[in-house]
């Protein structure tokens, strides 16, 4: 068994890894950016140059989610979890109720959250199909008539679940889309709120986009930290007060890079093309194991098992040496995880593939 | 006139320049930290790696500010203005009322946020002498007997005064020392809560530092979103979500840069002698003016106005020129700023003044 990799491919779940090419270039221009012979994180916020910066980021943003006009984007601090306080503090108005659907980690802190706010109405869409964890669909999720949105979260990066349908409902739909937002095509018109902490397919941890349509800015409680609010916010060009600059400007360079990957699309594809290679050596494995249901089974996030847990330590040990790197499963669920965000490159996917097959070979 | 450098001296107000050998470290190892492969902003912040970074960072700063056992420092994002709800809504407990001094634009701007959450009683310290703007003595505040505690804003960036003695009272003290902490040493255990953003003195935008004495977090309000609790953030040693782990490990290498050049003692004494020489500059000019009076000019943002405002651009285009960059004034204000914080070297100021000189010698 081959032992040493000069490449490292880093399955981290969060933060996670980002695109080479955009390390490599944030590198280069750390100290002397755009020939100001400073950093851009060490330039102020209100500067032609990083405002620039800001704008282009935004727009690239646009572009690759195809954001309607009537939609606010928002460069926010605080990570999903300060979102979860700040989607019942700006959207309630007058309703005291909002439905969550529950899928499974992330919309259950979600709910945690806004129940020191709000009667929260759960609608819980976890089921089993054939002994595989699955979510049910959209159609039979019930929800409370005088919600004043509805939450969910579409992809759970701990339990490797991923929805890939709408609540059908009036009221607005707001998703948590931390793990999966630019990884597939969307549309964002069927949308009231979606939100995303960066670290996994946007930027370094520390920033997080929320985007809002215009009619939902209105409706915040008077209890609503100003920091929080989208009101604000889109007032300001979230520039209400110091935004995390260098996070805004490497989250640009993602973008960037997504484009010359030929946007969301294209790397839709790709995505659908790493799932589809591990899940389908997974699934005709005898030694590996994935108990989610091809329904739901997440792009992103690949939990697997092996057939002999006491080998875990040992799988991590080799897989680490030949350069395969942050595959200890989330403590919650045990095993490993593979996290196969954007930046991670199909090669890595068949690298670890490889490895997976070799260890199966002499351990099974 | 002498018009080129190479060396670029970075006088901009926040975010702020930092030392460059934090710089230098810091883009050496960007892509290839630790020997691991990845950047430091690829990893999980729950990994052994990143959580040594997390816990030598706040060591490091526990130790250069020489900060009681009873306190907890926390690392939290949103900025010093997310702390202008979160103190009100951590601190009141059962009490309607909070005490602000008020001496510039930055406690108003938390007076603005705090009048959301209480009733707040605002003591106006703002006072002339000999026609110059300074503050009135501490021993003069007047205190709310009900207050649940005062706040007060020690350094005011906009204004360039700074404040020397601390309010009189047994109630908790807060300060928002979010431009000039680390700048000169202080007494913690004077304290309630000191908070500061960190893109003056620590590190860059996106990471907020707050000190907080431990009988002071149990006093939280129901509405208080958990992003914001000093309670869950101690408890969670700021890990409550995945915090801004590249601001945080920057910040710790600043606090390493700051131990190696003697800690706070040694870089105030830096910091003093900065001041003195700006300000003896300005003072003897009289083409320049400074129209704080000596008791509270701030040492770490001096503000300075040309005798013709008319050659304004004309100084920031020939100052630019010769690598002295980002001293134009603050919009409410107009003229110049310098700002000196820690990163500024004596060699830095001492460049802006040799080319105040010129300028002087040409133009006035």
């Amino acid at each position: 068994m081959e032992l040493k990799s000069d490449t490292v491919y880093n399955f981290s779940a969060g933060p996670a890894a980002l695109p080479k090419a955009v390390m490599e270039q944030a590198q280069s221009e750390f100290i002397n950016w755009n020939q100001l012979g400073t950093s851009v994180m060490e330039i102020s916020h209100r500067s032609k140059e990083f405002i620039q910066v800001a704008q282009e980021a935004e727009q690239d943003f646009r572009d690759l989610l195809n954001i309607p006009d009537n939609y606010k984007v928002l460069f926010c601090q605080g990570g999903a979890r300060a979102q979860f306080a700040a989607v019942p503090l700006n959207l309630l108005g007058q309703s005291t109720k909002a439905t969550y659907i529950d899928a499974g980690y992330w919309a259950e802190s979600a709910i945690d959250e806004a129940s020191r706010y709000c009667n929260v109405d759960t609608f819980d869409a976890k089921t089993d199909i054939d002994g595989q964890s699955a979510v049910k669909p959209a159609s039979e999720w019930q929800i409370a008539p005088d919600s004043a949105y509805v939450h969910f979260c579409p992809n759970e990066t701990i339990d490797g679940i991923e929805i890939n349908d709408l609540p059908v409902t009036d009221k607005p739909i707001v998703a948590d889309m931390s793990s999966n937002i630019l990884s597939r095509e969307i549309d964002v018109s069927q949308y009231g709120v979606i939100y995303a902490g960066a670290q996994k397919n946007i930027g370094p941890a520390g920033i997080t986009i929320v985007i809002v349509r215009d009619d939902l800015l209105e409706l915040a409680h008077k209890m609503l930290p100003s920091v929080l609010s989208y009101k604000e916010l889109a007032e300001k060009d979230s520039m209400f007060n110091t935004p995390p600059t260098y996070a805004w400007y490497l989250s640009g360079l993602v973008f960037k890079w997504l484009k010359s990957q030929g946007g969301v699309k294209a790397i839709e594809q790709i995505n659908r093309e790493k799932a589809e290679t591990i899940y389908g050596y997974i699934d005709q494995s005898s030694f590996y194991r994935n108990t989610i249901h091809p329904n739901n089974r997440s792009r992103m996030n690949v939990p697997f098992q092996l057939a002999k847990p006491e080998l875990d330590g040992k799988f991590l040990e080799l897989a680490k040496e030949r350069g395969l790197v942050a595959l200890k499963g989330h403590r919650a669920v045990g095993g490993m995880r593979a996290s196969i965000y954007n930046a991670m490159t199909l090669a890595g996917v068949q690298a670890l593939v490889a490895f997976m097959q070799e260890f199966e070979a002499e351990y099974a």
